[in-house]
């Protein structure tokens, strides 16, 4: 990181590798350079928005769970996130874009480990018309890591670290590239015309069905659900914590939805950008409203948590087609994103699924309403394919995440045991507590 | 969002609704939407961190209110950004930004819903010397926001949750882009020769003001002031959050003032945003260090309390103009706003005029100096006009608020009822603890 | 801040001293401003993202404090980045970046303030072919405050207010940038070939050596270690404001390792940035990755302090090279970084050297290692160069360290009273508690 500054010494310039290619005589870009640019470099600032949502996720997650379990979700975020980005690399971002390198055409991609471009790209012949291979990739990533975030929420307080670790890598490096690169890689789901701008079912929804499978699986913490049927509310133990996350995920949203343009190198682009940074930010709002109002109205109490998590639904459902509605539109989509948590967080109970934060809501259901959506402001979308869409991915996903769970389950079992999980995951498990001198032992 | 990498399938492209427009055979931008790409990227980028300013004023109020209030607050932060996010495109944006269209010339804007441009600006004629109305929208929408945060601080731990918000919509929607209009959308304020680069009058005042009026009329919390004129502090229950919301704040300012710019279309503007960057910090860090200097020179002991609102104070300062002062002006601007919270917040109790978080030294009296000290650097400032502003828009926020407050007092009522006051508006109108396992109850 | 969107009144315009300049009669970019503005816009973005790693410090280091002292480690945070802010323009910068103005050369810069270019360029003759003085210094600014974070981290719990802020004072108005003037100021190190590219040594060791020398003069917390030999945890206070803190750390540092490639002016450019990007967040990745396993083998439970210190350590092992990498050595490079601090952690206890966060294992070892990891991917790179490299650093920056401590010793002292260390410096020190209705007492 050699540099001058005003009154630079010539002689030094020579020393510089990273100067060297660049800093001849002038370095006033190309021409066809700098959509190359422009585009690249919105990938990277949308890519840095959307890694800030493992901290959201982490942040909302620790907030949600009991402070006896706080180290422990911690614990799986941090390693989640840090085991899809080597995972997404190693087999990952292939499998998702195999340009003309599919192993079945349309159905699965290429299996190879990511190789970026030369430094200086010398001896590339780089695609000028699109990005950088490492800020595609940089920014592909996150929305995988996202994808397996969402699982630990739903997840939480019972599951043992290993196995749910385990259950990411397989995630991340393999469920979801390959049904990702059905729609984003070019494959089969594309070809038929399904739209899922930033991903409402490619992510969010697989994520959901991941995490529904496993709270089945796994079942109900101990004493949610009493045999006369009533639903005993674990409280989160950091509201402040959840708050933040959820502003964190919001303001990541911005470069999930944005980034998804995967443009930016005219004036149209940058203006669609726009629209969708406005039409993230409007949902969002109406989600949060429309859980705020909800809850006053059945509860006469408004309930944080609803907002919080109406909020999120909003955004989720806003991301398969953020570009097309206006902003009263994206209101509608959102308060119904909203409307959606408000009644199936307690359906859910009803079932006795147990999902400790809402993701189910959040991220399945908000994201198949979302889905379905595209087809009321995007005249590209079919109804039916859309249905179609979700349907496969559902399937396959669901049908996937059921055995390795299983198999999961029967190799390593999958919930600790009771005493841990009553005395807290953290104590046992890691001894180690997250606020050892706040909560009441 | 598909897209097919370095190995593009030409027979999937024809599918992509977003590209389909823009990616004929040349990407290269034309040379008059390279400045339009600029600008509009600016706005996102610093839109999106004046977003995050959201999360820290949640984040400074909910660190600085007592255990008991805290989910309230945090509710009342996720809501008025909400509400402000909803309304400002119902009403504030055109009411702020009329064009040719005002309703009384100068004075009163456009009465209409805000509509962005149609999707990759087809059909469009846009301005492309300036920016997409999109990315506009969306950077002066958090503005109008931040105005309503400064209320909620002011006045927390004793006012209901509805009337506050109705207060939010009356000021998000109508109030502030009003005053607004006077000086960014071209009114009577502008045409004096009025002189607020990002808005210590126009945004901090504002948001002062009304938390001021409103704070007279709700009254102090019980217990806070003795007969004898004693003062009892309450203090914050988590100060490290507190601090992380300072520290968002002045990171969201960087977008505030640095995208007030309003330009990055050349060479100049973009080291005028360098320079605003610049000034922005070191105002900031001024104040902080005046109230470090000043709290342990008065009391022997520094007050991180007094540290942050110092940083703050900094910050609202150097707003009105972060861009003609050099960095040892800066510091004296900044270093003043430290000392004014210094010792106003000790007057604000003396006059029994029971401000939470210090919101009204901060953004009020710190706002009014940044507005005054114009004048020092920029000689296109007069002191008079400025002064005349500050007159002017204080009597009509001061007025109009008082007008909501008043009319929402007696509609609806202001202040929780001394029980619930008393045990915390958390367990009381919310039936949630935010930190159900560490607060001594 | 006046604009007037889409319909314009020219009239209006001629107030606007920010558009006088720029917006005559077209404001597409001039084609050798094209550059300018990428290369300072990315300084500016990268710069936010190295500012916000103030909080991450903060935050980090507040959760891994007791209760007792985290107002404290607060408000440390606050006041060495404010302090950083103000010195570094009055001496640093300029020290660090002397251009030709060397007061002796190669080894010692000029002693002056640093001035910014003058608004809208105007008079200036900028070098269009870098960036905006006042980008490059609000950039280079947030590395000297990350220097100074290293060290209160390490000496936390203990140590004076004061006599701390007295070092910080020096480090970053003098030590720093004289030690970063040798090589990124094209001085005696550079010339000698010595490859750092965003500061595995020149930031990362110097605030390790800092802290090194600082906590064996200071001596380490009353109860940590016992005549016996026996080391007694002192549990972190709050792990969900640790894991907070490292992911900020974390996204902090696409700016700091992104940003120093200095350049976004060219297709190569962004490129590498990208590339940067990729390999940075992989090596954090592995290096949590190595920590969560390593712990498990070795305490048979996953240690969530070690894994965020790993994650750390590994963004510190890839700072001095991250461009040149491939991802499988990014990989490897990360991993050895988690392995080192799992290593070095309970070392530095074995030699009663207390460092309350981890840091020296952090910065100082992971650096070092980080450092001699350049010989292997970059081939400008000796590794004998290296070395000697990290030697000159250690001795001047420990001997410079050593000289300071020891002499605000002598006329401060350096530590709080045993009473106060044993009740907590936030109520002896400060009057103020950091959670006042959490903690035990």
């Amino acid at each position: 990181m050699t540099h001058l500054t005003k009154f630079a010494l010539p002689a030094a310039l020579v020393l510089l590798p990273t100067l060297a290619s660049a800093q001849e005589a002038d370095t006033t870009p190309l021409n066809e350079d700098i959509g190359f640019i422009f585009t690249t470099f919105m990938f990277l600032v949308s890519g840095f928005l959307v890694f800030f949502m493992a901290a959201g996720f982490a942040m909302l997650e620790a907030g949600l769970v009991r402070g006896k379990n706080v180290t422990m979700q911690l614990t799986k975020n941090m390693a989640l996130f840090s085991l899809a980005s080597i995972f997404y690399y190693v087999l990952g971002y292939n499998l998702m874009y195999p340009g003309d390198g599919w192993s079945i055409d349309g159905l699965l991609g290429a299996f190879s480990i990511t190789s970026l471009e030369p430094v200086g790209l010398e001896g590339a012949e780089p695609d000028l018309t699109y990005a950088s291979v490492g800020s595609d990739f940089f920014f592909q990533l996150m929305f995988c890591a996202a994808t397996a975030s969402i699982v630990s929420g739903a997840l939480a307080e019972r599951i043992k670290l290993w196995p749910f670790l385990a259950f990411t890598i397989v995630l991340t490096a393999v469920i979801y590239p390959i049904q990702a690169s059905w729609k984003w890689g070019g494959g089969f789901l594309d070809a038929a015309g399904f739209q899922d701008f930033a991903g409402s079912t490619v992510v969010h929804s697989v994520g959901g069905w991941a995490a529904l499978v496993g709270a089945i699986i796994l079942g109900p913490r101990i004493g949610k659900y009493a045999k006369d049927g009533r639903v005993t509310p674990f409280p989160g133990s950091n509201l402040a914590l959840a708050t933040l996350g959820t502003f964190i995920l919001w303001l990541g949203w911005f470069g999930f939805n944005g980034g998804s343009q995967l443009y930016m190198d005219t004036a149209g682009n940058v203006a669609d950008i726009s629209r969708i940074f406005s039409n993230t930010n409007t949902a969002a709002a109406a989600g949060a409203v429309a859980a705020l109002i909800l809850t006053q109205l059945m509860y006469n109490k408004p309930d944080l948590t609803m907002i919080l998590n109406g909020a999120l639904a909003g955004l989720v459902s806003i991301t398969a087609e953020p570009l097309a509605p206006s902003l009263i539109e994206a209101t509608l989509i959102g308060a119904v994103g909203g409307v959606i948590v408000v009644f199936t967080v307690p359906l859910l109970d009803k079932l006795k699924i147990d999902d400790v934060v809402g993701a189910i809501p959040v991220h399945l259901f908000a994201g198949i309403w979302g889905t379905i959506a595209v087809a009321f402001t995007n005249s590209d979308a079919n109804i039916l394919t859309q249905l179609y869409a979700i349907v496969v991915v559902g399937v396959f996903v669901s049908a996937a995440s059921a055995v390795v769970w299983l198999l999961l389950k029967a190799i390593m079992g999958l919930r600790v045991d009771e005493e841990a999980e009553i005395n807290g995951l953290d104590t046992t498990e890691l001894g180690m507590e997250a606020y050892p001198e706040f909560t009441r032992s």
